[in-house]
């Protein structure tokens, strides 16, 4: 499954020079606005600090985030549509668990790059209640959207199996619960390696074959 | 495994008196407290109001509650600890899935009395983000005493088995699914079903047997 999520990954089209640009203002300002709330907390920043330590106008901020706090929350609806696309992608006749175990697996190719600012925005939505809707918006966007792309998968609606939505939800849950994981244990341990114990369980299922004998 | 759920039930010992009336008591403050919020919205609503409605004076109000946003969402530490209990006491052979499948099903026995207070809890949650902070808190704390519980029949940590951990949390996730799913069904449908469809896909695993073969 590692194999063939770094496959996925190496298969994603390169991106052009504008939207390459775009990308890295996004998240130039979704780094600052963390960063800055942070520094102060969440109340004590203003949409113009976040633009001027960026170095574009406030314009130009409203051009990606509608507000202070989807700015914090980062949550970026190409790179969820991009996710999206890899899910309907995978080969058709891989089983569902499969498809979304490899694709969220390819997330993890560049932990490195992101692990430290999610820590920070964690933090910060603990510490300060005035992010928790737009933080759980964005996880309810991420799991609606993969729903939205396994639905397209099996040729469902969205709302029409509850199979494809325990798929989606467990294997998301997963996945935050090995990061989880991982951060309590001081990223002492291989995130990789907590990824595919959780998957594995919900692969082989819950009750080992040899309990199931008994 | 309902069997053996119904069985659990009914093994329940009785309550005394004196914790029937102060379980009633608890229930009628938190039912005054969600119906109240719901008519006027919680900030219109005082830890006065609702304990005049239920005919006890404000101090008889915080023997059960530190705050108004607690008793909306009505979350019973006593409760949560007989759900534990009931877990640890399930027979030592059996599996980790199928021990907490059981006592989760267990649950839903007195479904029709508590399904129409846990969507108007909802809804207000949804309306009044205030509420979320005590409602994630509320589910956090169900997650972790269930883990608790589970760590005490394998013999390990809370935090020591990752296996445990996805147990629970995948277990729990895959009931508040089936519950969403009914209700997004206007309850047309039997919940029993949906949580047998949930649970049984994670019991034998995530990849049906037929398609790991190909």
């Amino acid at each position: 499954v590692t194999d063939t999520a770094v496959e996925a990954d190496a298969e994603a089209e390169p991106l052009g020079r504008r939207e390459r640009k775009k990308l890295e203002t996004r998240r130039a300002l979704a780094g600052a606005a963390v960063r800055l709330a942070a520094e102060r907390g969440p109340d004590q920043v203003t949409i113009e600090e976040i633009a001027d330590a960026v170095d574009v106008s406030v314009r130009t901020f409203f051009n990606y985030f509608s507000s202070k706090e989807e700015a914090i929350i980062g949550w970026d609806p190409e790179g969820l549509q991009a996710i999206v696309d890899r899910l309907v992608g995978r080969p058709a006749d891989e089983a569902p668990f499969i498809a979304i175990r490899a694709v969220l697996s390819g997330l993890f190719e560049g932990v490195e790059e992101w692990a430290d600012e999610r820590a920070l925005r964690h933090r910060l939505v603990r510490e300060h209640p005035s992010l928790l809707p737009r933080f759980l918006a964005a996880h309810h966007d991420l799991e609606r959207s993969l729903l939205r792309g396994m639905a397209a998968r099996l040729g469902v609606e969205p709302d029409g199996s509850l199979y494809a939505a325990v798929v989606v939800t467990t294997s998301v849950n997963a996945m935050r619960l090995a990061l989880t994981w991982w951060e309590a244990k001081d990223r002492a341990v291989s995130i990789t390696d907590l990824l595919n114990e959780a998957f594995d369980a919900l692969e082989r299922g819950l009750v080992p074959p040899t309990r199931k004998a008994t």
